[in-house]
């Protein structure tokens, strides 16, 4: 008990200092580490497994749907990133250049892909030339690089992990069609995989990507009442094709430009598992993407007959799921701690006593409850368990979210609101960009999204008075 | 056979120009596409695709030989780069520096990784302490930039996609095991899964990693009796190890360096099936790696029930294989050149008389063999045609490598042998390097390896007739 004393000290509480908390879970729970390269983390193997498990998720669901994956230069001439306008005044000032290849001055600098729009672009304006060409639908597995000021482990970093989907279709309602299916499929991961509520809806103008018509987004809410957006997939009509000049013959014979989309997530989707589930005893991992999802602790273990049983077990789950069994010399007690630090969602204790009644116990990670169960029974026990867990994390997620989601129908109850804990702020907005400062700069809160789901809270605009286009959700966000 | 003629008819024949036969069948069989990003390709789906399954069968073979999967940022702080000294010599004239963040000149270079021993071994600085904390078998799939002048797609570009092992060991022994595990498992890829016979052996001094004690290797013969080394795996010794100071505790409490290996391949091997198997109708793909494994082509699909037909089949076969069935409006002839073009290692013909019949053809890649097969026993055929392609391919690329391996017994014969048609040529070798850099000079060729399989053809040198401590092969290579 000394021991996992020691261990669970090791980490600040949520209570005291949450962005600590935070900091000091990702270390803990070995998921990174720093390296010398400024704000560049290093995905170690328990954290890395956590998104080989979300890629293997995603990348199913994208090629059940039609997409195919292919690889795009890493590297963009300055030239390239020019081609469209908005793109470059939002991606300039946040790229790393190359400017030297060996010891020789580059003629034009390159930028490490910030996203590549610009590059399928312009491999879409060499193979789209008829509609039988249309839609393409790729997609591509990539690290890119932004250059952030300040930068947080899995939720700003430099270089982080994601997925790019760009896609080119004839008409611009399949383009639409194809952005709300990519948001689905992220909503689907988010809840039914990760256990995280989220909400749908529209990017306002201010808020919606570099070059898009329109962003949509799915936003989380974290334990602290802080916004995560999750994922989003973008809607960029035909601006990108005219710049690029991709044009196909259409049915009718005639040259058009195709409409484009694209989507992506992102390793912060840890850092939002982490924020949404973890607690004072350190991570709590949704069990179905949890490296590890049960943890076999053999209790008195130099008696006879506990490291053999315990290794059966171990066998016998290995055909149905994610297993550890430690047999080292530490305590049950530290044992115990430093699973839950690594948030593993089952932990199984086996000792002599349970051996001769042909049982165990199994322990949930997310609530603690305890099972007895006869070891005749683990193959339907466990996949139950893990369902409990799952269904448990999402629901005290979502009971999160809904104790604070919070109303206000004028500037200064905003104001006041904003001033309390954290949470969604649900105001009627006249649809401009001035009253979305106005919040920002009074409230401190910027607008998550216009919820595929409207309410009627008001007829005007909470901050003008002028008549109301739509509800917006705000909060302060990650 | 107008449409099929004019697809053959566009790539150059190997025998007529090689070079040109192998771009024309990168670029014909939708493999890649070029960007404006010099020395730089696009992946297309196509091309990836059989990356993927290079991915998928190396992957479950580095975990289940207990390596774990890690994430090393990109970026190489030049400070960190030049702590081993032959390394950084290595590897400095051939890298892209990064010296702008943003608008902002950075106060220290950073480098895009050519490979990542220096961050895994600065990593390794922090997290082992003791034996207890080894071995670490770590890897990581990304790309890297290596700053090349001329460059080819596949062979050699200037970015490429590879998986790169970093593992450290508490003894010698252990690590020179590790190093030769994993170049077995580069060998069974090559040899079981994409049908390419490879020698396997030691670099010499010359030829070996910046950095490493020793270098192995799998040396691949092309059909065009060129070499092309198609994987390494390097020990480090402690080198990296003193100089990055990372030490453990010892089971006699002592610190101890630890020792260190790196492995890696890359998308060249997919260079190497282009160039190990194709023909002058194109790529020809081994059937574990083609990303389309049967099409299935209608005959007649106008007839009455032909399409419905293929398409059950296509129904059926997707249970066991990778399948397409191509229905569109082009002439079966335009098929047969499109999917012979692609490689794709069976071809299914099913017409209005097979049909009546009960039976379907099916035509091998390889060698155009037709068979004539019950439609009851399709589960069973088309696997077992799947070996015998598999070990057509092998045998076809086998008997090309003997036939192109050749002995010379003094420089007079290595100058005339090399100067006939390409292919191994094996010597005996003093050691030394000046008569390395002989052969090469005189004779243009390479020393490949010292092949673990060692032959006795003399005792002396061939090049400077002193004691020979070595066979060697020599060759040209890619």
């Amino acid at each position: 008990m000394a021991d996992s004393k020691k261990m669970v000290e090791a980490i600040t509480s949520m209570e005291e200092d949450f962005a600590k908390w935070y900091t000091d879970v990702v270390k803990k729970a070995e998921l990174i580490d720093y390296s010398s390269v400024r704000g560049c983390m290093i995905l170690r193997p328990y954290g890395y497994a956590i998104w080989e498990h979300i890629q293997h998720w995603l990348d199913s669901a994208f090629k059940s749907t039609g997409h195919e994956n292919v690889y795009m230069p890493m590297l963009i001439p300055e030239s390239l990133l020019q081609k469209e306008k908005d793109h470059v005044e939002g991606f300039a000032p946040e790229v790393a250049w190359v400017t030297h290849g060996g010891s020789e001055k580059l003629s034009e600098r390159l930028c490490v892909r910030p996203t590549s729009e610009t590059l399928f672009c312009e491999h879409y304006s060499h193979i789209i030339k008829s509609y039988r060409d249309l839609p393409k639908l790729y997609n591509q597995w990539c690290s890119v690089i932004r250059w952030e000021k300040t930068t947080r482990p899995f939720l700003r970093t430099m270089e982080f992990l994601w997925q790019e989907g760009h896609t080119m279709h004839e008409t611009a309602e399949e383009a639409i069609a194809e952005t709300e299916q990519m948001l689905n499929i992220y909503a689907q991961l988010c809840e039914d995989v990760l256990a995280i509520p989220v909400v749908k809806g529209r990017k306002t103008d201010k808020e919606k990507f570099a070059g898009a018509e329109a962003t949509y987004t799915i936003e989380a809410m974290m334990h602290d009442g802080k916004s995560l957006q999750a994922g989003t997939s973008h809607y960029f009509g035909d601006g990108f094709a005219k710049a690029f000049d991709i044009q196909f013959t259409g049915r009718d014979n005639k040259l058009q430009y195709p409409h484009q989309t694209s989507w992506g997530v992102t390793t912060r989707l840890i850092g939002a598992i982490i924020m949404a589930h973890g607690d004072n005893n350190g991570l709590v991992l949704p069990p179905q993407v949890a490296p590890i999802q049960v943890a076999i602790i053999p209790v008195a273990q130099h008696k006879e007959g506990v490291l053999k049983k315990a290794g059966e077990l171990k066998q016998r789950l290995e055909k149905f799921c994610r297993v550890k069994m430690d047999d080292s010399n530490n305590s049950p007690g530290w044992k115990y701690a430093e699973y839950e630090m690594k948030g593993v969602p089952l932990r199984l204790e086996i000792g002599p006593r349970d051996i001769e009644q042909n049982q165990c116990v199994l322990v949930r990670r997310d609530n603690r409850e305890k099972t007895v169960v006869s070891l005749d029974e683990l193959e339907t026990a466990i996949p139950q368990l893990f369902q409990k867990v799952h269904e448990g994390l999402y629901q005290k997620a979502l009971a999160n979210r809904e104790k604070r989601t919070f109303v206000a129908h004028s500037l200064e109850e905003m104001i006041q609101v904003a001033s309390g804990e954290n949470g969604f702020i649900k105001t009627m907005w006249c649809g401009d960009p001035a009253c979305e400062e106005m919040f920002k700069e009074k409230a401190g809160v910027s607008s998550r999204c216009m919820p595929f789901e409207q309410e009627h809270l008001d007829d005007v605009c909470a901050c003008c008075g002028k008549p109301a286009k739509a509800m917006v959700y705000w909060g302060k966000a990650y």
